[in-house]
């Protein structure tokens, strides 16, 4: 099977959580952002989903997966779906639905670390909502941050299993998830984040784990992977860093 | 199987979409909330899972099921678990995916819908942040509410079957959400909604025939039905209702 993913060019975004499966289990795929538009990928391959009105199971907004004839949406699901087939979660049952539990809760804590830098609208630039990002962020930084990591931090402690991971033995998707949003934190915040992550050392073993799986270290550098940047959903603007 | 739902007591918030599936399948359930604490319920029956220290799979915030020995957290994952056992998906397992995408599209709806009284914080007043509020609530009622609403219509056009339901033949938990939504919708945002929903007759259709159920009809004027009120995440302030 040679999966098709759809995302905006040029972030990494949601669409990485999804890359990062794909690259850990060595999964045949074509990354339509890295296409160019006339080579059949780019916004142009993302709008053709996007206003086809002939497709009976339309995406809200990207990423979205293409799987022989399924098209999926919403990144929590395509992960759900992948799961099983890239060997990247346990066998059972109930362990799967813990998964897919704690992948939506990073879902959350995602968009919350988006909505620092754009608390008020998506289509206004953080320029234009600058005092409100000031407030967010000062919460987020007080409030949110620890609340996620230390209950990430427990779940990491309270798998019996002696391993880095989150859930089991293996490594699996939630653990690839959670490794790019500590990246992703400490290249937004790296202020708040050198203070915070000496209270997580499961997190912080868990990063390198994750990130140091030989096909994961090699997309990490290769082209393939994009760097953070500030049209991403980690942005660094050190005002927001405190 | 009697089920135990476990959330914050006095508001609908995310709970009610679990009640309303539970509701629809006539489900054995004991409403924890609706419980007083002496006797078992309320916050502290809550924070027994919050806080212990002895469950492995700790629920990171509420609405929590208990199923057995499962506890379940995060609302669409709580309705991917109940689906099948309360007959409210497809037997089709891409179907199932298709309906739980649709979910989470509706999760992300609500967070927005959460965010337009509290735009900066979860932990201020609505009017320790109010400038924020009437910003975001404009951009969200011009370009948000219009941009989901328009997504379900279609995703209701295009399901063959000729029944008010957004997938299939049959009633799935995502409809009952979705009517949750609208009726949601209606009490935070009367004058928007009146203006907006002759677009979606698709979207009206589907309300009246979720609300209309027998089982439901009779759930939403018994007592176990909270009203919307000022403390949950459907508000009314007139002055965001533009």
């Amino acid at each position: 099977m040679v999966y098709g993913l759809y995302y905006w060019p040029g972030i990494q975004g949601r669409g990485e959580y999804v890359r990062l499966a794909l690259e850990a289990a060595g999964a045949d795929y074509i990354d339509y952002a890295l296409l160019a538009a006339r080579r059949g990928g780019g916004v142009p391959a993302l709008e053709r989903f996007l206003q086809a009105e002939n497709i009976a199971r339309p995406p809200f907004a990207p990423p979205f997966l293409q799987a022989g004839r399924q098209l999926i949406g919403q990144t929590a699901n395509i992960l759900l779906f992948l799961g099983p087939r890239l060997r990247l979660v346990p066998r059972d049952q109930s362990a799967r639905l813990w998964v897919h539990q704690l992948q939506l809760t990073l879902a959350d804590f995602v968009t919350e670390i988006h909505d620092t830098h754009h608390p008020l609208s998506g289509s206004l630039y953080y320029e234009q909502q600058k005092s409100a990002a000031l407030r967010r962020s000062r919460d987020f930084i007080a409030q949110r941050l620890p609340k996620f990591l230390q209950y990430f931090e427990t779940v990491a402690e309270r798998n019996r299993a002696a391993v880095p991971w989150l859930v089991g033995r293996s490594l699996s998707y939630v653990d690839l998830s959670m490794a790019q949003i500590i990246a992703g934190l400490q290249y937004a915040f790296p202020r708040a984040m050198r203070a915070r992550m000496r209270r997580y050392p499961r997190l912080r073993a868990l990063h390198e784990a994750a990130f140091g799986r030989p096909r994961i270290e090699r997309y990490l550098k290769s082209a393939r992977r994009l760097a953070f940047n500030q049209q991403g959903i980690f942005r660094h603007y050190p005002q927001l860093d405190r």
